[in-house]
């Protein structure tokens, strides 16, 4: 019998990772990471063109270049039954109506360009928002300046003749999938959580001049969008039914692979930012501060209710990098996280708000900053490393905090993705933060795995998540338990982070040191 | 005719330096740095005997090895007519009523040791603040951790066995003028500003059980506290009469130095820890948050008001050492001074508090603490260190608008000390923060110098500080002008620091990180 195959894409901020696994043994059996060419630019772009601050942007056809790079490598030759793809979100760009980039046509202009999900369009969010309407009902009653609707109406206004030769304004992942199968097919959650879609009233419409022609309605996740194209197929030289599910938000794909697949899992997606899933059987109202809810856009069948972090290991990313320890992150990570294994809990005295890349949880607010407060003369680096971390969790303490305040509790706490793996401090006191048993799911390339399980879905190579889940997912967890007597200290930390929080003025003070522009040098 | 000196001697908080000027040319012909042999004791005893929090101890041993060395290094042999010393303060020991210092015959007490001025006694000052009195009248109302009074507190309270066996509590200034020359003579800068001495009321009283009977009544600064003695001449070989002047604060002691000898000065002493006086002809009542206010304790004649900044080089070393960007302290101030002139104000939209060591004004309290806010993925190191330099200069900024809101009106600034001469771009942005030019005094050694001169007015070698001033003092000022630009860019930095500084629940947040404790370690 000929063996056959699945293949799961991660779409992440720098690179694109395929799997591919073997439908009968559940084994990974290839895999392939490719970077993109001109990775994410915030300064300029590739001619030179400099950028307004808080642009971030990628180049669409560096999404094409990597998959045919990762699908040959992986595919050639091979019975493919599914394909999934998992992508960061919201990440828009616009295209004419026959799926070309405005990019390629426009390529000296920043709006012609994705608008990576880092890339922050706070005013227009802002502006959406003072409208408001039922559209944010599900959704804490704010949009934030990362989602599409604020990015729509940021070229609208910046750059009305690109918005005016914008046929579709459409995710980077379902665009992708429209270059795979030759068909315009939007996954569901793209729409729902970035583009305030709801399956009875569709997409809000007046916000944003034309945007709801620029736009179509989503399938729910797991379903076809489509066989791999003739095109493709002699591009990669992949065979089989080859279907490709609708695209799926990074941090949601990943459920499946790691067994999340029932009401009750609170899962954490630790990554550069962080997500935080929590999946019920029933609509509940929605708590104020939780970002967004939405029926069959995470997991088939599930209500799926979500709230983040927006910067999480990129706040110790930048630290490691701003004030290096070694000949590279690696080597300085390793000092740190040894040097701050070694202090109790606030060792430093120290906590800082972890909003180095604003705040969503409660605020929604892209404006808001980094602070770090106790120094003193005596303060170490491995402490400010320290209180990082711990800012790290009870950020995500609060958001746990909001889902159990609102009746949503969890059954299982899982937390993913490479940090969860690679650093077991920051597990070890997440643990001790959330005062809860941390499940971790060994499996390697979790989300391009959970992307392998959505194509799985939609191929039909499976019945439904929980099969594919137990036939590709992962086979082991690893336990971390809450240690009582730095439970109780975090206790105390936590109070000062939440007050800290909660303080008004610092934020009046967050703003207007936004607004501040430096002088012309003297 | 035969060559006459004048000597003089700082004594800091890591070394003592003395300088050898000839009265006649005014030059300095000589000087030599003698590091202390214990140091600052701020985790344990020389012994290894563990120190609590907020200690930071000195052996007074090590004055007495310096002053043996420096004076025979520069003196051996000459005909030196004047002596004076500017030390540290409030520094202050337990002492036997022959001058036996409690450490010699208690060494594993570290209450027996002298309290160096960083050692803060916060709590201590809290309730002698919260009984209050006349005594405070000239001291905002308040006392610091870091003065003679707390100290003596909590030597009586913590230990009380050694505060039964102190007969003199003593500021290490006057104790050493007592050693040279084997007379007790305290100095009126000492008392008045450390002590809240006043020639009308005496030493306050009833504070700490039996502390008014181990002080005595002070002498105004420039006053002759004796000869240097038998013992020390032999020990030294210096000749002639040899007057030793009684001890100055050591950032009131280089005023004559820099020329600063006259009503309407402003002079900013930027160490380690950075005073800021103002020389005034008539007292005018004092404006809340001014530290202190005395006469004749600074300069003769004069009433001089002083308010300060606890941590002020302390904290751009404790970043350049925690941070570090070079084999060395000065190559990593060199590479970060180089990045951060090439910024604009503000650049990374940061802004500190400079509480590293506390707050003195206006909130007089040790236990408030370093902030720092508006840091994103996209903040530098040199970018902090650049937040750090204006906080600084935010802080000296509410120092000047606190004495110019009252009346204190400067008709010159002074910056003065190492750091002044050492860092431009520190005084550049004084300048450009003040909206003032600044003088910076070209002289080496200005506040052994200074010392020197209260030595030449103690021995009668000039009739008063304006003759020494103009013999021995600074012949040149460099001028630091403001720039427009960035002074107007700088006023909306200021307005952000000062909104948080006035944000009681931050502190109330620092306050409550001050007592947050380690846990045991699981």
């Amino acid at each position: 019998m000929t063996k056959s195959y699945i293949v799961g894409l991660d779409y992440g901020s720098e690179s694109a990772r395929g799997v591919l696994i073997d439908t009968a043994t559940g084994a990974q059996v290839g895999s392939h990471v490719h970077a993109y060419r001109s990775g994410i630019m915030t300064r300029s772009l590739g001619d030179g063109t400099p950028l307004p601050a808080n642009f971030a942007l990628q180049d669409a056809d560096d999404y094409v270049e990597a998959a045919v790079e990762i699908l040959s490598r992986l595919g050639r030759g091979r019975l493919v039954e599914g394909i999934g793809i998992g992508f960061t979100a919201s990440s828009p760009l616009p295209a004419l109506s026959d799926g070309t980039p405005l990019s390629r046509l426009y390529p000296h202009e920043p709006d012609a360009y994705v608008k990576l999900w880092k890339h922050n369009a706070q005013c227009y969010a802002d502006a959406i928002n003072a409208r408001g309407g039922p559209f944010l009902d599900n959704f804490g009653g704010r949009v934030s300046g990362e989602w599409l609707l604020a990015k729509a109406a940021q070229i609208a206004a910046e750059a009305p003749q690109i918005w005016a030769a914008t046929e579709r304004f459409i995710e980077g992942g379902d665009w992708l999938v429209w270059q795979l199968t030759g068909k315009e097919a939007r996954g569901l959650g793209f729409a729902a959580y970035k583009a305030q879609y709801s399956v009875a009233r569709g997409y809000p419409v007046g916000l944003v001049d034309g945007l709801e022609s620029r736009l179509s309605a989503p399938l729910p996740v797991g379903s076809a969008a489509g066989p791999l194209s003739q095109e493709w197929r002699s591009r990669t030289g992949i065979q089989g039914n080859a279907i490709v599910a609708v695209a799926v938000i990074d941090s949601h794909v990943v459920l499946p692979a790691i067994g999340a697949t029932a009401s009750g899992c609170f899962v954490g997606a630790l990554g550069t930012s962080a997500a935080y899933l929590y999946l019920g059987a029933e609509p509940a109202p929605l708590p104020r501060g939780i970002e967004g809810m939405a029926f069959d856009g995470s997991m088939r069948n599930l209500w799926c209710y979500e709230a983040g972090q927006a910067s999480f290991g990129d706040t110790l990313g930048w630290f490691v990098r701003t004030f290096p320890r070694g000949a590279n992150m690696a080597e300085s990570f390793e000092a740190y996280n040894g040097e701050a294994a070694d202090l109790g809990p606030a060792a430093g005295r120290l906590v800082a708000l972890d909003w180095w890349g604003g705040n969503r949880v409660p605020f929604a607010d892209g404006n808001l900053a980094g602070l770090l407060v106790g120094m003193t003369r005596e303060t170490t680096a491995a402490e400010i490393y320290l209180a990082l971390i711990e800012s790290l969790c009870f950020g995500a303490r609060s958001v746990l905090d909001l889902f159990m305040d609102n009746g949503l509790t969890p059954d299982r706490v899982l937390m993913t993705s490479g940090l969860a793996r690679a650093n077991p401090l920051l597990i070890q006191i997440m643990a001790d933060t959330l005062r809860q048993p941390i499940e971790i799911p060994q499996i390697e390339n979790a989300t391009a795995v959970g992307a392998a399980i959505h194509g799985a879905v939609a191929g039909g190579v499976v019945a439904d998540y929980t099969e594919g889940a137990s036939r590709f997912g992962a086979r082991a967890m690893t336990h971390t338990l809450p240690r009582p007597a730095h439970a109780d200290a975090y206790r105390s930390g936590y109070e000062i982070y939440r007050d800290l929080c909660g303080q008004s003025a610092l934020r009046v003070s967050m703003h207007a040191l936004r607004r501040l522009r430096a002088a012309p040098q003297g």
